[in-house]
């Protein structure tokens, strides 16, 4: 029986996955990298069944500590999750005592004594889901931290292009956006460059850390010409709330120059895929005619990441096992 | 065995409906709400068990889609789902990323990448359902859309008439309030003119849509006289956070008019009942002596909302199967 | 095996169980409380499985009404109805329809009619919980009313407490802080009356409510009086938000004189234990070196407090069969 494969197939995998946490993609050897992508493809076949569920996580209970808005990432994972027939308890900002002011490390010992077995978090501070892993014997997966990493997002990103593309090694990948504040970028780029990828990055001077040739990318300002011939484009999305600091002139000067429109993405070379993590900003950072066009596989990513989630849990459940000592 | 028949008897049932979404009243024929309102007996019977529990939808996701503030409705979904063994993600308008300004139809798309099955949704725009319909594949159930439907409200009502006065054509129902803001009154006019009930509509003139006549309802301001023999008195909410925009002069002045109270009520049929969508405001637009009283049955609507709504997610979740095209 | 073991024995403590609701220790007899921490430790066994459920509750439907912000209360109830397979819906004040200002009468009424097996409250309010014991058929939880009785958190201490030391008759306990405003407090020197434990009570003058002997206890407002010789110092969380309110000069001031540092609890017994109800305010009632140090089970009352609350949905939905009377 195919179900009965899979699971055999995954024992396998599972004795030669050694971690407990997810904090980021610096952590992550190819190897690794390739597992979860192999694993998310099972997972994306469960997903597509009548009966999107198996008993893998039956039992177990996974608590969703978001500490920023978010829908698509809490909602994934919560999906992801519950196919898995995990246990999901859900802690928002707002509902829960952080409004008493209790520290992170206080939360996190007490959740843990609750007994979890997965602790999902974001947080507003780069570094918050390692100072959690430190102290609890659950899993963690860093969704995000602060302008760190958000190595799930990452993750779905590589699965995503290997999907459409076959392979990520030799592909040339832009990012063009905020490079500078956003952890979605430093993942793929940590990412992109450990499966074999060559990344260029773009978008106004001011939002390029000036230090990020050290990461192994080439630095292009000119849209044009970062976009010249490139396999992938990989669009940020650009954060409304820090407009406010002045970073760029105007949201309309920052659409003229950088924003991704038919007539850019022609650069590219022809069967370029477009993405971009979302939420979008329709005419900012994207035109509608490009992030409804063909080239676009936003949408798959949404639909990956659900898979590529389920894969990262259930590689981690049978992980944590053998890993951690109490 | 018993719960055998019931299956049985909805594989039947689920053959002659072909719908994917519920989106309102209008579209639906009265063989369908008579369906409807037959599935429902059975859950309602299924609520009753020691283990309110049945299969029917394990492995399948629902996403409750609140953008207003809502208990009744959200929890009565929320358990109707569970108890046909669902999965059940709540987004809400503050914790999703309404606050990064997305479109609902970006939302959509992104929601329906996620591959669930139902989507509920409750939105403050008028037509909304049917522009997330045209999206997505999952189906869609209008959990209330501005000022224009909330369908599921009408058909528990439907149903509590027809289970407390045997039948729905022929009786003669007033309904009382603002009956030009209510999304409740004008699903619950089309519903019942569509089962063969005479409808009377009352309240103040400002509150009356001068229209209303055509959709084949009585007009009689005057309360005592549009209570006047009636079998059926349906009492809206009165919106008070709409008293600012002084459609009437005072609630004091509104309560002591058109406020159902004993002796309002002494006018229709002895065995008359009244409904009340809830939340109530006591005093206001019905008297605690009435809504506490022997012909409230504004409870009876409550427990069958629930079952109302099991019926409904069954049959859609039957129906999409043959209904949609990718 | 095991399980059936538990489940026998469960048989026959349900049996002698026959209570609905809990509302208070103040009802409770010491057979009663004894059961329950007798529950709460094949509870615990549970909770230290590889897979965490039994199917003790399945297609029961719990509703946690929360009307104050919460989080360790109301996820440990969360995880514990679900380690039983019960049905949890969560109901916030701030999504539910209090905004539109029902009473809690009428909020109770309408959970009922959608037939849930048990209701968890939280309410600013004294005494809410009663009120709502007597409208619903459904059992009742007390999680926290204004400043009576939280007596979950009682029955969780005195398990820690029996856990830690074996017994809880003839021990010494002390309890430091707002005795006046901490329905902790409240529920603990009651619980704690009735098992035959010695209890003082210490804190500034203002915050010792007068006639507090009543309940049998000493009072001694010096705390390194308070806490000579004792084997047990429960240290209560300070409430930030009624500084505002003046019962003492300063945070800083109630921290020198009344915070236990490792100086004050060397004059307690050599082998005492320190607990607190969390969230913890480090330095102000308790100094980071304590609250992390050998003689604190404050996380062992966090672990506690899930297999408590498990055992209580347990014998409530036991006693509920044949207690209550349609």
């Amino acid at each position: 029986m195919r179900q009965q494969g899979v699971f055999f197939y995954w024992e396998t995998c599972v004795e030669i996955f050694r971690h407990k946490d997810l904090l980021g993609i610096e952590q992550l050897s190819v190897e690794y990298i390739e597992l979860i992508m192999d694993t998310a493809v099972s997972m994306k076949e469960i997903c597509s069944r009548d009966i999107k569920k198996v008993p893998a996580m039956r039992g177990k209970s996974v608590v969703l500590l978001f500490q920023e808005p978010s829908t698509r990432t809490r909602m994934s994972f919560d999906i992801a999750a519950r196919r898995l027939s995990a246990d999901c308890i859900s802690l928002t900002a707002n509902t829960s005592s952080i409004v008493k002011g209790e520290t992170l490390s206080d939360t996190a010992k007490n959740i843990e004594a609750m007994n979890p077995d997965m602790i999902i978090l974001r947080h507003p501070c780069s570094g918050a889901p390692h100072l959690l892993a430190n102290i609890v014997k659950a899993g963690v997966i860093n969704a995000g931290d602060g302008i760190h990493e958000h190595p799930t997002q990452a993750l779905l990103d590589l699965f995503t292009i290997r999907e459409k593309k076959g392979r990520i090694e030799g592909l040339n990948v832009v990012i063009i956006g905020d490079i500078a504040h956003s952890r979605v970028a430093r993942s793929n780029i940590i990412g992109l460059k450990k499966m074999g990828a060559d990344v260029t990055v773009s978008g106004p001077p001011t939002l390029i850390p000036i230090d990020v040739q050290s990461l192994g990318v080439h630095v292009m300002c000119d849209p044009a010409q970062a976009v010249y011939d490139k396999d992938v484009i990989m669009v940020l999305r650009m954060q409304l709330e820090r407009q406010s600091k002045k970073f760029f002139p105007s949201l309309r000067e920052y659409a003229t120059f950088f924003g991704l429109n038919g007539e850019l993405l022609k650069k590219a070379k022809e069967d370029a895929i477009v993405m971009h993590p979302g939420p979008i900003n329709r005419g900012v950072e994207v035109s509608s005619e490009v992030a409804d066009g063909a080239s676009a596989v936003i949408l798959n990513q949404v639909a990956n990441g659900v898979a590529v989630r389920m894969a990262l849990l259930y590689l981690l459940m049978g992980g944590s096992k053998s890993d951690h000592v109490d």
